[in-house]
């Protein structure tokens, strides 16, 4: 038997019930291939602001630096809108990533048969796409300085922030996306504002370099505004993209949208070593909180991303991304994916569909 | 007679022939408004650097100052890919930006129901959408200091940008914006990262100041990971948009590409006095220039836009508008918008036809 120490991190809204049904599935799952999980839970984000007065208490850190893998669900609300920034919940979650030096973010962004029609893009767009977005995470302009907000000799505001970059940093990201389109389609396209930003140059100079390690990787860049705009034109001219953190933040969202089913997707967040986090791309969606009407299926993808990507157990990763894809063909669906002719589920009943899967 | 000094800046690929029947277009419709216009060519980009070894000659700039109006084609190439970033093309675009103090970009993307069709989202999706994407273009990151790539301590490059607003700054390009949807669909929504970045927290507080001055306009705020989600999965939603210089060159060309005819978009960039610039949204297109082939319409509808928002001729405007939508209606295609039954012009045969419209 394989034991595990997985923290995890229900968040705000729908968080707790999502994380719920992942819990139950990987329970299940862990039987089946000799898994045992020791479930540990901790607070962050508008949680965590209730009980302690910090999206980030130091216990949840200590708690997940402790454990092999961290499952978190989602954060933030109405109610902590209007907190201070370095006291919001999406405050906690910068200092999870930074605490835990998740440097590497990958979003895949893949259309599922089934849920095609959900795609605002004609059918012949998006049939097929299957895009992994490696999204730097603990630097650019998220964590650069200066910033903040500085008064100026004339007595008016001047907020800054800086977009940096070393060339370890970007090194680092670039060998994760050329591993990772290794095991994908050997295409990886990396994606910066060099005709702009020094920074962009910076940033595509090393990639550039670093190719030369992967001659069976086809590298191509792109400008982020072209990028946002061939996202939108040609999806599926698209293997792996590689950027920045505020680029990816953008056209990752762009990517998963394309799909109509953001309710679908995972996420990983990788550092060197170390716990990684692995979360659903979609929100907290406080408005349907509470009421068992949440899509717990990327939660549950999120918990197979982290068999494969945190604890190297790809069987039984597979064998939950087998039983998401049965209940889909077996038409089951939770209100945000529902067409005609679907089968209504709650996220309760949708676990119970799963586990029967 | 009413008499304008228009600068021409036909640039490189298919500027000098996109800009001849611009030309055309605006003798014809001069005559018929009793419009008077003197034009001066002046060289930028590609063009300017094979002729002098800058990408904005300061006499190019000269000319531009002493005009009513600039009407720029397109810049760039990959003869010039190689150069150092401040010989290179854009180099020339963004001294122009800043040497005329355009601060405001304003990009219409609105779907004609002629070419519905070349959309890649479903036309209900998209059938409708008229967005104008008001984009802050002399402040921000493109011009924030300090930029550049310096060395570490551990003689490692370190590339930087600094994303820089003031009040004042935003509260200028606000007014545009409030203005701008005034006179459209009175709904505002502004972009930023207010989540995450300082620079944007002053510019969400700023333009919800300045909101009280418009109480008949309603102001929106989303951060930029969910506006670009919220163009793909329901442009209907945005009438006009504020944004930052990046965010704005990023969401336009996403906004742009929901209309799936890049090749008809106007754009128009204004300072607080002096001469605007009008161009296309696309870009030179090396690859098919001098062949006769490139789709003029952009082009011209930047003229219309000049006469609109730079010359105060809304009637000579509206009137190259109706002869677009004319050849349109008529099935007048050039190839980049062309589907079957319609008739496949070349660019010069697309500007007679909309001479006789
Ligand atoms: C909530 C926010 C800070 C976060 C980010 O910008 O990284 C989110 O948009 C994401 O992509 O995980
Ligand atoms: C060519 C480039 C410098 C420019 C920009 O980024 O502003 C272009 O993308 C645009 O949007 O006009």
């Amino acid at each position: 038997t394989q034991n595990y120490r997985i923290t995890l991190l229900p968040g705000d809204g729908i968080g707790p019930e999502i994380m719920a049904v992942a819990v139950d599935v990987l329970k299940v799952v862990g039987k089946q291939f000799d898994l045992k999980f020791e479930f540990q839970e901790a607070l962050i984000g508008g949680a965590a602001i209730d009980a302690t007065g910090e999206p980030l208490p130091s216990a949840t850190l200590e708690t997940c630096r402790n454990s092999d893998a961290v499952l978190l669900a989602a954060i933030g609300g109405y109610k902590w809108d209007s907190l201070p920034s370095n006291l919001r919940p999406e405050a906690g979650l910068l200092g999870l990533r930074a605490g835990l030096g998740l440097f590497a973010n990958l979003r895949p962004a893949k259309i599922l048969p089934q849920l095609i029609d959900a795609s605002t893009l004609k059918r012949e767009v998006v049939e097929g796409v299957d895009i992994m977005v490696v999204r730097e995470l603990t630097g650019g302009i998220y964590f650069g300085k200066p910033k903040g907000i500085f008064a100026t000799e004339t007595g008016e505001k001047r907020g800054v922030n800086t977009m940096v970059y070393t060339e370890s940093e970007i090194e680092r990201i670039g060998r994760v996306a050329f591993e990772a389109a290794k095991k994908r389609g050997r295409k990886l396209c990396s994606v910066d504002k060099a005709n702009v930003l020094e920074v962009s140059q910076l940033w595509r100079d090393r990639i550039t370099q670093l190719s030369t390690e992967y001659p069976d990787i086809e590298l191509s860049h792109l400008y982020v505004d072209n990028a946002a705009m061939q996202l939108v034109r040609a999806p599926k001219q698209f293997d792996t993209i590689v950027t920045g953190n505020l680029f990816g933040d953008i056209l990752s969202d762009a990517a998963a949208m394309l799909t109509g089913s953001i309710g679908m997707l995972p996420s990983a967040s990788l550092g060197a070593s170390g716990p990684g986090v692995f979360e659903p791309v979609h929100g907290s969606a406080p408005d349907i909180a509470g009421l068992d009407k949440a899509n717990p299926l990327a939660q549950v993808l999120s918990a197979a991303m982290m068999l494969r990507y945190g604890l190297d157990q790809p069987k039984a990763a597979d064998h939950i991304e087998q039983a998401v894809l049965q209940v889909l063909e077996q038409g089951d669906r939770t209100g945000d994916i529902i067409s005609p002719g679907k089968n209504l589920l709650g996220c309760r009943a949708m676990g119970d569909a799963l586990i029967l899967a």
